[in-house]
C-alpha cells in the first residue's frame, strides 16, 4: 500500500524503512533534502514540497505527519488539508494533544477528509521491534490503513499470549488497537507516557536507595556496598519487577554504574503534563504520576525559590542559618 | 545436594519440588503434617520436628526457613541455632527485616553457625519460572549452597542477554546474586518490593484515568469509551511500559474489566514500609515509593479522620456542609 | 459610594451589609425575591431584574457580581455588559477562573466597560472580620472603587505591623491589594486557595497521626492516648504552627473530638485544580498542593478502581486474596 | 521555684532569662563558661560542672537539659541520673526522639528519679512570646513543676479564647499541656514539627507559583508580574491562610523578594523524619508531610542519582540526549 510521509526524523524515517522492507511504497518529504535523498536510495519516492507529495499520491491518499507536536504539526496538517480531497486521509503519528486532534478532525471532516491520530511507541527500537500503535479515527479510515498498521506493529513475537483473550480484537496482540474516535489514539498514548514516567521514577528511587545503602550517615552494621548493575540484571529473570525499562536500566548500569555522564537534568514532553490535567479534570487521584512529573521539574532547578522561602521562614522563627550548598 | 526445609506453604513447598525435580534431596518439616506427607509422596524425607529434621541432615547441614517474617521466623531460627553445630548453615528465605538478619547473623556467627538471608521473588510462578534470589551472607556459605541456588534460579531462559556484561558475575543473569554480607539479601529484596509498589501504583493510576475517560463530568467531545483489556494487551509488545506486571494486568482485564470481584482493600507487607524507613534514614527522597505505600494505607480506610477534619475546617470558615457519601 | 450587587447569598448579602453599615448605598438583585427584601429592610434599594438594577445605578455605574463561578456568572456578566455603558464597571467577586476574566475583560474593554476581578476571602466571617481582597483590573477603575474596598477590608486591626514595609503600598496591610491587570486578582486568590488546601491537609494528617497514637498495632510502651482538643488549643499560643485554620480546628475539637458528624467526603472547588494546572504550565513542582487535592478526590471514592487493579495484580503474581473491607 | 539548667544556647539561655525575670531562681551550667557568666550577671547561680550544679540544687531537685538531641543529651541525662536521688526530676526540653524518653524514663524510674520530657516550641521568639510546651511524665512530677511551666508559657495573651472549652484543662489555653506519660510530650512535639514542615511547604509552593506567574513560557495574556511581599501581607488579615508562618513570610518578603541571600539548601531536624516513621508504623497516609520532608532532602542534592538514571533510561529507549544544566 502507498503512504506519504512528512517528517523523516528518527521516527518517521524508520517507519518508512519498515514499510519499504515489507513491500509497501512511500512518497517522502522533509525540509531537509538529505533526509529525503537517503530514503530515496532505500526505495522511497522523494518529494520536494507538500504539494509535490500530495500530487504523487494516488487517491484516496494517505499522508502520515511525523513531526514535533505543536506549531509545526498544526501548520502541516492545515496545509495538507488545503491540498487534499474528500476521502483522503491525514495521519498524525506524533505526540499531539488529543484535544487538538478532536478540533482538527472536526474541521477536516466538514470537508470529507479523514483524520487519524496514531500514538506511536517504540522510539529508536521501532525499526527492529516494531511500533506499538494506539489509533483514533473513524472506522472506515482506520480499516483502510490496516495493511500499514499491520506491517508497522511488532506482531505476536515471542511474547506469550494472554489467556482469556479468545474472541477479542486480534489486533491488540499484534501490537496495535483502534482505540476509538478521533483523539482516542493520542489519549491512550498520553496515559501510556504518564505511566511511563511513574514506572521510571519507581526504578530511579529504588536504585537511589540502593546506591545510598553504603552512606556514612548510616550505622556501620547496616551499610551495604551493593553492585547496582548486578542487581538490575538479577531482577530481569523471575522477579516481579522485570520489564523493558529494567532491561534498559541493566544495560545502562552494566558498565560504570556511577552514571557520571548524566547531568541530572531530565526533560519532560507534554504527555506527562496532559495526563495530570486529564486526571484532575476527572477528579482521579494521580498521586504517583504527579510525583514523577514533579521530580523532573525539580531536576531542572538548581535552587528552587520554594526552598529559599523555607530557609527564610526557618531563619525567621528559629534563627537558623542554612549551610551553603556544596 | 541435601537441604532441610522448614515451612511448606506456597513458597516453601514449591522450592522443595523444584529441587527434587532436579536431583537434589530434601528433609522437610511443617506444623501441618499433611503438607509434609504431600512432599514425602514427591520424594522428600519427612521430619516430625525441628530436632528430627536436624538429625536427618548430614553435616555440614543446610536448613532453609520459609515462614512468615516476624515472631515465628525468629523463634524457628533461634531453635535451629540451638540444635545445629559449627559450620552448619541456617537460611532465611522469607521476607525478614534486614536488621533482624544482621542481629541473628552476629549471634550465630559467635557459635560458628552460618546465617544466609535469601530474598526470594517469584510468588506462585516460581516452580515454573524459577526464583529470583538476592542472597546475603559470608562467601563460604553462599558458595557451598550454590548448587541449590543454581537449581532454584530461572536461568538465562529466553530473556535476551544484556550487552556489556562480559566478565561480570555470571550468576546475575542466571537469576541470583550474592548481594553482600548478612542482611544484604533481604535489603535488596526490600527495595525490590518498594519498587514493585511504585510500579503497580503507576499502572493502577493510568488505568484509573483510562477508565474515567468516559466520565459524564467531562465535555462531551472529550469523552472516550475505552477498552481497557485491549489497551493492556497492546502495550505488551513494542511499547515502553511492557513488563511482567503489565502481563498480569492484561490477564486480569482480559475478561470483565470492571474488576468487581475486588473490594478495593489492598494489603501491604513490611518491605514497602522498611524501604521508606531506609530512604528516610539516608535522606533520599522516595516520593513515588511513599505515595504508592500511602495509597494502600488509604485503601483500607472507609472514612479517614484526616478527611473529617478537613470537613470540620471547611464548615468552620465557610459554613460548608459536605454531602453524604453515596 | 453606590454599588450594585447581583447575588445575595452568604457572601454577597454580607458584603452589602458591611457597606450599608459604613455609609455606602447599594442596589441589590437576586433571583430569590426574599433575599432582596431582607436587604431592603436593612437599607438597600431593591431591584427586580438586571435591567432594573442597572437603571437604578448612577453612571459611572459599578455592579458587583457575587455568584457561583461558571455558567451563571458568565451569563450575568454578558447580560450586564449588554446593559451598561462606556466607563461603567463590572466587578466579579466570585471564584472565577482567571482565564475567563482575561477573556471577558478584553471583550468589555472593546466597548469601554471596565472589568474588575476581586478574589475575596473571608467566608462566613467576613461581615465581622472584613474581607481579604485580591483585585485585578485597570488602575483607574480600581482606584475609583477604593472607598468600597477600603470599607470591606479588615483594616489593620490588632495584627502587628510587618517591620520593613515602610513606603510600600499601604493597602496591603489594610487587607486588600491591586494585584495587577485583569485576571491577576483571581490568579492570586486561586493560589491562596491552593495553599489553603495544603495547609489544611498538613493539619489533617498531623491530627490523624495523633489520633492513631494509641493504636493497638503499636508496641504497648509506645502508645499514647492523646487529647486532641487540648493539643490544638495549646498550639494556638507560642507555637510555630499557630494559624486561623488551627483556631478553627481547636473549635471543632473542643467538644467531641471524634468528628463523627462528618462522613469523610470532602469537596473541592475549582481553585485547587487550577492551581495545579498553573503549576504544571510553569513547570513548578507543586508536590504538597497536589497531594492535598488528591486526598480530597480520594475521600469521595468508596473503592478506587486503581486499588482494585492493585489487588488484581497481587492475586496474579502471588495468589494473594485481599480481605473484604470491614 | 528553683531550676537547674544544662545547656545555655539560644533556647536554654532565654528560658532561664524568662524564669529569672519572673521571680524564679536558676543554677546554670554550660561547657562554655562565658555562657554561664552571662547568665550569672542576670541573676543566675553559676555551676562549673554537672556535679556542682546538682550540689547547688535543693532536693527534690529539678534539672532541665536543653541540649541537641542525640548523643550529648543521652550522656548528660545518664550522668545526671547517676548524680541525683530518689524524687529528683530530670527534664529533657530538647528535641529528643520519644522512644528515647520511654527508655530513659523507665531506667530512671527504677531508681525513683522522675523524668519529664518537654517538647518546646517558640524558637528565638520564646523569651518575648513565651514557650508553647507539650509535656510528658508522671502527674506528680509535672504538677510539682507547674510554677516553671506557667511562667514559661505564653499565657492567654490577646489570642481569642476558643468557644466550648469551658470545663476543660485550663493549661492548654495558657500554652502548655500535660500530654500523657513519659514520651508523650516529645511525641506531640514531633507531630507539631511534622505539621510545620507541611505548612511551610504549602506556602513555599504557593509563592513559587506566584513568582513564576510571569514566566516567558506562558502565553502572554496569562502572565502576571506579582508583588510577592504585598501578597503575603494582604493575606495576613481576613484570609483563610493567615498564620504566624505567614507573618514571618511577609517579613522576609517585605524588602527584596528575590531571596537571593539563601542558597536553597534546607536542613531538616529529626522530628519530620520520626513523624513519617510513626505514620508508617500506624499505617496512616502522611502524604503531605512526607512530600514536604522529601523536598528538603532534594534541596540538598545538586544532581540526584535518581534523575541521572531517568536520563539513562530515556537515552536507552528514545536516544534522548538531555541538555546540560545551566
Amino acid at each position: 500500500m502507498q503512504l506519504g510521509m512528512i517528517g523523516l526524523g528518527r521516527m518517521g524515517g524508520n517507519i518508512v524503512r519498515r514499510l519499504l522492507r515489507n513491500g509497501h511504497t512511500a512518497v517522502v518529504f522533509d525540509r531537509n533534502a538529505q533526509a529525503v535523498e537517503a530514503l530515496v536510495k532505500e526505495g522511497a519516492v522523494g518529494a520536494t514540497s507538500l504539494e509535490d507529495l500530495v500530487s504523487k499520491l494516488e487517491p484516496p491518499r494517505a499522508a502520515w505527519v511525523m513531526l514535533p507536536a505543536g506549531a509545526i504539526t498544526e501548520e502541516t496538517v492545515q496545509a495538507l488539508g488545503g491540498l487534499m480531497q474528500a476521502d483522503d486521509c491525514i495521519i498524525d503519528g506524533g505526540n499531539s494533544f488529543f484535544g487538538d486532534d478532536v478540533r482538527r478532525g472536526g474541521e477536516l471532516k466538514a470537508r470529507g477528509i479523514h483524520y487519524v491520530d496514531v500514538g506511536t511507541s517504540g522510539g529508536v527500537w521501532g525499526l527492529e521491534r516494531g511500533y506499538c500503535m494506539m489509533i483514533g479515527g473513524d472506522r472506515s479510515a482506520v480499516d483502510r490503513l490496516d495493511p500499514i498498521f499491520a506491517t508497522l506493529a511488532p506482531g505476536l513475537g515471542d511474547v506469550p499470549r494472554t489467556p482469556g483473550r479468545e474472541g477479542r480484537d486480534a489486533r491488540a496482540e499484534q501490537g496495535y488497537i483502534h482505540a476509538g474516535p478521533t483523539g482516542a489514539g493520542h489519549y491512550v498514548k498520553m496515559v501510556h507516557n504518564g505511566i511511563e514516567y511513574g514506572l521510571m521514577q519507581a526504578y530511579a528511587e529504588g536504585f537511589d536507595i540502593l546506591r545510598h545503602a553504603n552512606s556514612e550517615n548510616l550505622p556501620e552494621e547496616r551499610r551495604f556496598d551493593l553492585n547496582l548493575g548486578d542487581i538490575a540484571e538479577v531482577w530481569r529473570r523471575g522477579s516481579v519487577v522485570s520489564s523493558w525499562l529494567l532491561d534498559l536500566t541493566a544495560q545502562a548500569l552494566a558498565g560504570d554504574d556511577s552514571l557520571e555522564g548524566f547531568s541530572g537534568f531530565v526533560e519532560d514532553s507534554g504527555e506527562g503534563r496532559w495526563t495530570i490535567n486529564a486526571a484532575i479534570e476527572q477528579a482521579v487521584p494521580a498521586t504517583v504520576l504527579s510525583a514523577a512529573l514533579y521530580r523532573r521539574f525539580r531536576s531542572r532547578e538548581d535552587a528552587s525559590y520554594a526552598d529559599k522561602l523555607l530557609s527564610a521562614m526557618r531563619k525567621g522563627f528559629g534563627g537558623h542559618q542554612e549551610p551553603k550548598k556544596s
